[in-house]
């Protein structure tokens, strides 16, 4: 049995669905790897908050640079979110000689080469499956058994908030206001959902798997962007008379050596594997040159679904180290 | 760069799918991974068989022995099929120190723990994506990021022809006999479709799925199978009136600390993700206890498709390997 030694820092929703997921599977988890994941330390000043769980407090600390420099630190795990200072400690910690865990897809569509070269000159892993589509097993697959092809598309619903509200729209057909409302009542939706409706959210997981499928890097400032705060009832109706139904789609291709790409909503046929994808669930639809078509679809937010990717990655960081 | 010196084992529709791919991608896994990918031997009797691919006369030896004894050697890739000799052939191959690459999941049912061990014991590492779900990321998945979880349950359409012939009998109300030998004409169903419409193929999947994912051994023979063969179009239409589909499915769930498992046409509700899931498509769907609902989708069959997986496997065991 080798125990691994976990830093999470910041313990936000997905912090705390991290260490829920590792408490409630821990056991199984040792029985299939043989691994004994522990967390170590929790780098975060706001102690006090009601969360739904409750490690012991000698865990918690303010200072991230006392866990970097503490040599049983096997991996951080970073869940502040946002581009910094998330980018900064990430590299901080890496230096240090940790290996980093993230779902910060915001840093990493920024910050992609920094963070993987220093990941590499510290001779540690980086790895990242929760920033893109929550628990669906997407970045692994692209970055292991589908490296066989070329990529030629990948196409994604990958924000639950606005396939939420357009399904809504499409099957009550309600305007988006009102949806808007609803979803925000129910949790679904922000307060300001400008990061979600107006494609941003999108964007920046949009750019991270450009950089897995085709090696080329699009900031978000250069992949154009869409909202779907402007769809209308009359939109969907037309889009419905025409067998098709409006999705919010993260699209990417590479097309006479150039990468085009774009996040907006657009209409597809009925018949199309992402026509079908539903409510807050996520997909992404990757297109290769000798495997053809293949969709992989789940739940693309919510602290377990993200914690499962977030622990999978640990767990294959401990398998593949000393 | 460091060259992969693979041996491809039966050089039939599956073997020739993949000598296919790695021409075609050759120059592009090497740029994506460093690894120059090359078949130095083809273990193959029939060397005058017309093929779409001509590699070079001097490749082929019928003789496995030479080749597993030939130091040069770092993979052998094994697509024999069937249960015997393969399973020898691969324990064999795995006793002199090569890794295996599998598509083969008679073998595997049968014999998995006999695979497993022997590679264990050889140190070197046996991979099988392509024997579920054919390009379909599945095993990996379930093997490597989803470990975070305990699965719960396990349900795939994964067999292509049942699933093409259900779709055209609920699409048309054809009745099966009609579709059948439609399927046999395009070339989508075997001239002896028993083990497709039977249930067989679709067992050994299964047994596979449920090793991996409850980390038990349930033979086929252990495994409840009803055919396709007696759904009628009534079936069908009685289905329709209640909002449902038929469709082929294999699944397992732990229920009470037991496995349960069975393999036949079900009725489920159209707003099922697998209800969806057409033609000669496959899709597994999956539920953990942290991840919740998971789905893969994709072309189960054919050399290419089936060809991606085999050929990711072997960059895996590379890029894990000195």
């Amino acid at each position: 049995m080798k125990t691994v030694h976990i830093a999470i820092m910041g313990f936000g929703n997905i912090g705390v669905g991290t260490y829920q997921g590792i408490e409630i599977n821990h056991d199984a988890i040792a029985a299939k790897t043989g691994l004994d994941l522990k967390v170590a330390k929790i780098i975060e000043i706001d102690i006090d908050r009601p969360r739904p769980v409750s490690p012991d407090r000698s865990l918690f600390t303010p200072d991230r640079m006392e866990v970097f420099q503490d040599p049983s630190i096997d991996v951080v795990v970073e869940l502040i979110g946002g581009v910094e200072p998330a980018t900064t400690f990430m590299i901080e910690a890496l230096k240090h000689g940790k290996h980093v865990v993230t779902a910060n897809k915001a840093a990493i569509a920024a910050n992609y080469e920094q963070l993987t070269d220093a990941a590499n000159e510290a001779g540690v892993l980086f790895r990242f499956e929760a920033s893109v589509g929550g628990g669906i097993p997407v970045i692994n697959a692209i970055t292991t058994v589908l490296r066989s092809n070329r990529f030629e598309e990948v196409t994604g619903i990958m924000n639950g908030t606005t396939n939420f509200i357009l399904t809504q729209m499409t099957q009550a057909g309600r305007p988006y206001a009102d949806v808007l409302k609803e979803a925000q009542e129910k949790g679904f939706a922000e307060a300001d959902p400008t990061a979600d409706v107006e494609g941003i959210d999108i964007a920046n997981k949009l750019s991270i798997l450009i950089s897995l499928c085709f090696g080329e890097r699009v900031k978000i400032e250069d992949i154009p962007t869409t909202g779907m705060s402007g769809v209308t009832p009359e939109d969907i109706a037309q889009a419905k008379a025409e067998g098709k139904v409006i999705k919010m789609l993260a699209s990417a291709s590479r097309e006479n050596g150039k990468i085009v790409c774009s996040v907006a909503p657009v209409r597809i046929g009925t018949d199309h594997p992402l026509a079908s994808v539903s409510n807050e669930f996520n997909a992404i639809y990757l297109k290769g040159n000798i495997l053809g078509e293949t969709m992989l679809y789940g739940k693309g937010a919510g602290p377990l679904p993200t914690g499962s990717a977030i622990i999978g990655d640990i767990i294959d960081i401990a398998t593949h180290t000393k």
